[in-house]
């Protein structure tokens, strides 16, 4: 029997190429090899934009065909909405009696984002909870691997802990999830800072040719790098970054040239532009189709139906275990 | 149209006359004039006694018994347990996500209670987040009323803060109930101190004759009546607290008596333990047959099943509010 996985991407909008690159990609090999369960994280947008909820069923129809353009397959893998499956609100309130707030708050992505975040009013109960409901949603399928990367590991062994003292208070009930560490390459945005779109730095994949080129054109390059003639430090570079990831077998050419300054940068983004259009290409064409068959309701729903035989059996061991 | 009344009760096992005479018998009085919905706050319950849920199932089983044996009437009440509503679970984690901390830091009762179960740790993740489960029960409900004692209305006016927060961020959707301030007696537990299961002081409503006797006997007086002929202290008496509540008519002759040293201790409990026998006695025999009928299962469903119609359509309404 295959081995089950949980993933979930929060619904930001329109997917993007770090969104691709960092995770979906990845979810797309993985759905051939595992039991995958991807789900829309619309709970936990609401931990960080609860302020701006009418975005939000935009934001969720988008990211599914952004998911379906970019390869996930509702025949190989369960794509549902976080929402739908109540009993993932369930489980968080009964992990919420047994996790000791000092846990909570030791969290180190918990600080950091509320610093990271400034503008946001992020003292709430469910932004503490974060981690809580996250143990809620993987521990409920009983997942045996998630896929993180090494920035999320405190959250799943924090998982882990919630998993153990359920286990230790009321009975063998909860699987301990392990991590399925994955090193994805880090896309910068155009600015070079991480692309996200609180910074208006991405280049979402349904961007139009025009859009990507311009956005391509301003990425910032060497700054120390005034003339063609100036020697180049591709490290420093955000076209270096891409070409790492989009143009892997000419890369120790590209970063000869640009050292040599026999490469300059307007040729340099012109070669990286044209690239990224024919990888983008396809996904577009597939975007463009799953639009017009409108079927991503359908396709929630069906995923929401798999997945909730689950959930709700999970549930239920749980509140038989907790005297429910 | 009735307007709608929202209360619930902790199992904690079989319920107590503080209890009783604290709330069950004023949610028999408001059912005639309210569409009442009375829960057994089961997940309220491992909010503290996370630690012991086997005792959970039984206690849950006991309050329900004594809930009707004490005269709620399923045909003019709604009567259900709190854990079989997921919606509950799912508005909690909605509230969650607009509750600041603060508020909740704030809460009279949170510090307090910390300090008052010592031997417990609650400082859990869910213990904080008491009242917005709080809130979730009454909102869902859109009651209109609900019945509380002076300590509590903080845990009302927090419930109508997050009200109005959620109606400000997504539009008019929850009704700010109002707090339906019942003075009822304090009944003491046999000690003096506050009647309690943790304290060991309580008189259960299933209590035999026997255990019944022997308690008011342990009861205490007034410590500086030593002998019959000293003057006693009404004010400082456990047993003058009880006759307040079972022997109104002859409150004021019973004050004077003690105080003239012309009524005895022995006897003045012979006459309180006789009313008090006289008083459970219907709430036994009815005890007896609710056990015999074995229907408390299906009195529970029913209730959730009539709970349920309007809190799924509140959440709906809550989510959609929400862009989810």
């Amino acid at each position: 029997m295959k081995k089950r996985i949980l993933s979930g991407i929060q619904p930001s909008g329109k997917a993007h190429l770090g969104n691709l690159i960092g995770a979906i990609e990845n979810w797309v090999k993985l759905q051939d090899e595992y039991d995958c369960y991807f789900f829309i994280a619309d709970l936990h947008a609401l931990t960080t934009g609860y302020e701006k909820p009418k975005k939000l069923k935009e934001d969720i129809e988008e990211l599914t065909i952004d998911l379906l353009a970019a390869g996930l397959d509702p025949e190989k893998c369960t794509i549902f909405k976080q929402s739908d499956i109540a009993e993932h609100s369930e489980l968080h309130l009964l992990f919420s009696m047994i996790t000791p707030l000092p846990w909570l708050e030791r969290v180190p992505t918990y600080k950091s984002k509320i610093n990271e975040l400034k503008e946001k009013d992020l003292s709430t109960y469910g932004f503490l909870g974060y981690p809580v409901l996250q143990a809620a949603d993987i521990l409920i399928y009983k997942a045996d691997f998630v896929p993180v990367g090494e920035d999320q590991l405190p959250h799943i062994e924090l998982t882990r802990e919630i998993a153990r003292r359920f286990n230790y208070f009321y009975g063998e009930t909860f699987v301990l999830p392990k991590d399925l560490l994955t090193s994805v390459p880090v896309l910068p945005g155009i600015d070079g800072r991480k692309m996200s779109k609180s910074y208006g730095n991405t280049i979402a994949l349904s961007d139009s040719k025009d859009e990507i080129i311009k956005k391509v054109n301003q990425m910032i390059t060497d700054p120390a790098r005034v003339k063609k003639e100036d020697n180049g430090h591709p490290d420093v570079c955000t076209v270096f970054s891409y070409h790492k990831v989009f143009n892997k077998e000419k890369i120790s050419a590209i970063e000869k040239e640009c050292k040599a300054a026999s490469r300059g940068c307007v040729a340099c983004k012109k070669e990286f532009v044209e690239l990224l259009l024919a990888y983008l290409a396809p996904i577009q064409a597939r975007r463009a189709e799953i639009i017009k068959q409108k079927s991503i309701i359908k396709i929630l729903d069906s995923g929401c139906g798999k997945a909730r035989v689950i959930a709700a059996k999970t549930l239920n061991e749980a509140k038989l275990a907790m005297g429910l």
